[in-house]
């Protein structure tokens, strides 16, 4: 394997583990910058990179992870531009893609590196360097979403999907920002929105003693960091009240059957989300 | 230990488990008796149980659980009841109490046995016997709900305590029948409803590649037995329609702010919920 030289803006759960990952699974160089400096030094010392992410450092970088917000993230590739070496890929890893890739391919392309939207499928209800794992991306997915056609994002994307695979992750799915956002309004965001409404409850205080799995399954990613999923919110905010909508619709058609005292048409309600789940690819 | 002679009616995932659970940890004797014989020669072969539940050993009984649907429950013990011997405790194991119990703890005090409504907050997202499992209520809590205040009843209370624990219980909790109804409205039947409507949008059948922990979690009880469910949905409809009226209310609040590109407002949302989880008990 070639060793490649990679840097990493944002030592947060996603960058943080994915420099970890790297060391661990690969031979590449990996240096890292971060906002708090006390989480580089724990970075470094722990080995989850060579060094920091200096400008020279960053100028000879082949790959360069940017694991931020994503307005932070446009403003950081779009300030680090002028450094970076010709034909160095750069990948985001935020949770949304047609905001991001919509700022930056054009400018990067122009400077002369290749930018490609990236999503790894991964994560924990916890955020920051202190939960980050060099596990955290076995058998997750990673959504790549190139946008041009050009040569240059097929290389790029081959790179990363040969990365990828090297530290873990399952496969990688290469689509368009749009149906990456569509897709995401539902498997992600809106499960965060359930859980996050589902425990307001005034029995939720309550709920020891009187809650098994399913109490369990719903209530985990109530716990979210809500400065990081209101930006990825309202930037997909018409997917997602598409989303929110479509549900609310269907809890509704449930409650509707039970007041009107109609178990036949709740057992249809019911049997129709069955089949589904059954159908679903585990 | 005293060793006790123990009669289930219904070897499904919770009777059979129940079952199982009983021969595994304790030395007392366990009589099942099942509608499919089928499934009584599989629990004989699998050393889950004794023998067949007969009239006769059901006369010398000290204990009857009952793992049948609500109204199946009912109608079983008030045909069973004067088979019984005095002081014989029976438990039902429905996942609902107010119509359990109102039905059949005078019938049973009258014949001189005393009814117990039991719910162990177990189970598995899947029905039968071929589930059961002797470690399914590892761990879990079980509720009891007497009615009467009666002595007999709170000795009924202690024998059952006394079965949960050995057969790894973690906690038993006494409550009334009407409190029972609605807190598991909340913390069982809301969260199936929610996970059976979860999956009905059209992203659910493209998930793969898209998803995560956060979907996996929302859906995995959106199997269902929609038999079952329906009985205990329709016998705690009051209880259920007012949580799926909170949570819908909760999730249009949600979408509200979005449509009006009120991040503040969606932040504040977020954070209500994330601060409520912080505080539940683990």
């Amino acid at each position: 394997m070639q060793t490649l030289q990679i840097g990493i803006i944002g030592l947060g759960l996603i960058g943080g583990s994915l420099a970890k990952a790297i060391k661990k699974f690969t031979p590449h160089t990996v240096y890292g910058l971060n906002r708090s400096k006390g989480t580089e030094q724990k970075a470094l010392a722990c080995g989850a990179m060579d060094g920091v992410l200096t400008d020279e450092a960053l100028s000879g970088c082949d790959i360069l992870f940017v694991g931020l917000y994503p307005a932070l993230t446009i403003k950081t590739v779009l300030e680090k531009l002028p450094l970076l070496k010709k034909g160095c890929v750069i990948a985001d890893l935020c949770g949304i893609k047609r905001e991001v890739c919509g700022a930056l391919s054009e400018p990067c392309r122009v400077a002369g590196v290749t930018f490609i939207g990236a999503h790894p499928m991964a994560g924990r209800e916890f955020s920051g360097f202190d939960y980050t794992t060099a596990d955290l991306f076995q058998r997750a997915s990673l959504i790549l979403t190139p946008t041009e056609g050009t040569e240059q994002e097929e290389r790029a994307v081959r790179l990363l999907d040969g990365l990828a695979l090297a530290v873990g992750f399952r496969a990688v799915v290469v689509t368009t920002p749009e149906n990456h956002d569509r897709m995401i309004a539902y498997t992600s965001q809106l499960a965060h929105v359930l859980s996050n409404a589902y425990v307001k409850s005034p029995c939720a205080k309550e709920h020891t003693g009187y809650s098994a799995g399913s109490f369990k399954d719903l209530t985990r990613v109530a716990y979210l960091n809500e400065e990081m999923w209101t930006e990825l919110f309202m930037q997909n905010r018409d997917n997602l009240t598409q989303e929110l909508s479509l549900l609310i619709d269907n809890l509704t058609a449930y409650k509707q059957a039970m007041e009107a005292g109609d178990a036949d048409t709740l057992k249809a309600l019911l049997r129709e989300g069955r089949e589904i789940k059954e159908q679903l690819q585990p």
